[in-house]
């Protein structure tokens, strides 16, 4: 049976948003077959649970970390100190074998670096990407890094082309994903000396569907099913892209509510919004694996409610399900092997 | 008089876009008192502007370099070859102080390469940075380098501060914009070097209004009115939100015609649609300005139309009809003092 550990103390919205999140995400019947290991308050974990009778046959096991827990602006550097918190707790759990994946709403500088140090980095890599599943125009593209790695080497950004295939294999099932190196053209001249690097390789690789430089412009547009970058960039285009989508919803909602006839409009085309809706929806996005550990950690929006910890939870079931770590370290065996042979 | 020349063969439209922007300019009223200089092929810029009787009011000069293009392919390393070109004519007037100003839709890195070459820089300013100006919830950004350099010191990225905000008193009339440093976070403690140490020297200058660092987030929050980040980055950032609005553009135009109810309400809400529209078109963006040149010089959009290229113009003429050029020299020299007082 597959185990999940679950920081239920994390997010914002505290206890009551995962509690309800889990519920859901069984009732949806992605997590039949798993069992939970709930870290927090056990006294109030029960409370919450008591208003979910469905919550009663999913195998729950409670583990009362007190009201212990990592406040949002503590430094990661004093990880150490986090020991007996509901997040400390559950990536032990995890660590000691004793779950598959863990998933934690909480600080992510903390957990980045409790996953870092008590889980630990498969060998070769120094320190796990940030994956974010982003909507195409075609359906999704899976990109890495966001924000853990701000300097990246032509050997990093080579291992992120193989951990995006593996995150890509299991949640866009693609044996074969294409996969774009992003720069700012698209030409074979242009970028740094970094990229060109890693491009070369990239492109001899005989493991790897390398589609070549890609563009901002292309991450909607699904040009590729992986985009990979470095840790700086990743993360200022996915937030340049959410801040645009809040820009364009708050500016139409502005215009929809400025006369009687638009609201009235509306009412009737209000269908024509719903997949827009879904498909930007970064609740129905949420859980970005680390990847690079030796187990699954899925790192949830820290003011996730229960629709954006159910999204969580179910990728890290399915990831739990499939071979993922094996997947990634024999990957990155062969991959490193390439590279130490090109010289 | 303020004099602009312009390069009328550039675009990917081709000259009635160019000969139609400039009309439209015109009749905006935005160039009353300006001369222009048009090159290109003579015979078929006198043909073009028959079309348009009103434009005969209009001082104009045609310099006639027949059908000599810089074609889309080129590579920039050969800009001097470009002798005799509609693109390299039209810059050279400018920097032989015949004109104030040059506007042109062509190839990005030769016009970037031409005008730095011909037109040259501003003692202590190595390349020019792009600007673009983006929409925000409250007004617009400005926001540089937006590519043309991609590895950035520290004492650039102050450069660009001091560039932003003499952009900005012109085209946002404000005398002390909200400078911000674009970063994965916005604590103290996160960036890189490069990024802690720009931030020291523009939190300790007394010319500019620094705010911090600001995310990706935040360009469309409007948090700042300038936003100064490396050309990697910001080209990244720029093309990003591109894609995303082509993305959420298309997604929506599919559900408003995926029924005749989605459809009748579009017809009774388009209104609504009316800001954002506007808000959201690249044409009504087009021009950015290449700053750090001793002269002004602005890059139209490849694909410009009559729309876009009137804006770029228009932009132009802003810049030219304002102390520009002196105003940044005066800056950059005081903050190179700063700076070297700083050690």
């Amino acid at each position: 049976m597959t185990r999940i550990a679950l920081d239920m103390m994390g997010g914002d919205l505290g206890l009551s948003a995962s509690v309800a999140g889990l519920c859901r995400c069984f009732s949806s019947g992605t997590c039949s077959d798993v069992g939970f290991d709930l870290f927090g308050n056990g006294r109030l974990i029960e409370g919450e649970i008591s208003r979910f009778p469905e919550i009663k046959s999913i195998p729950c096991e409670i583990h009362d970390t007190g009201n212990n827990v990592v406040s949002g602006g503590e430094k990661p550097s004093k990880v150490l100190k986090h020991r007996g918190t509901s997040m400390f707790e559950a990536i032990s759990w995890v660590a000691d074998g004793r779950a598959d994946a863990v998933v934690s709403s909480g600080n992510t500088g903390a957990y980045m670096a409790l996953s870092k140090i008590l889980i630990g980095t498969i060998e070769g890599i120094d320190r796990p990407a940030i994956v974010s599943i982003l909507p195409n125009l075609s359906g999704s593209t899976v990109m890495l890094d966001l924000g853990a790695n701000t300097d990246c080497s032509s050997e990093k950004l080579v291992q992120f082309a193989v951990m995006g295939k593996a995150v890509s294999k299991v949640l866009q099932r693609l044996d074969n994903p294409r996969i774009g190196l992003l720069n700012i053209g698209t030409e074979r001249s242009k970028g740094t000396d970094i990229l060109e690097k890693a491009y070369d390789f990239l492109d001899k690789s005989k493991n790897l569907n390398f589609v070549g430089f890609v563009e901002g412009t292309d991450i909607t547009k699904g040009t590729a099913d992986v985009i990979v970058t470095d840790g700086f960039s990743g993360n200022i285009s996915q937030k340049t892209m959410e801040g645009t989508i809040k820009y364009i919803v708050h500016t139409l909602k502005a215009g929809f509510s400025s006369s009687l006839l638009n609201k009235i409009g509306y009412l009737f085309c209000k269908g024509a919004f719903k997949s827009l809706k879904s498909a930007i929806d970064p609740r129905n996005h949420n859980g970005a694996p680390l990847v690079g550990l030796k187990k699954i950690s899925i790192k949830s929006h820290g003011n996730s409610d229960d629709v954006g910890f159910a999204h969580a939870v179910s990728v890290a079931v399915q990831l739990a399900r499939s071979n993922f770590i094996k997947n990634i370290e024999e990957m990155i065996a062969e991959i490193e092997k390439e590279m130490s042979c090109e010289g």
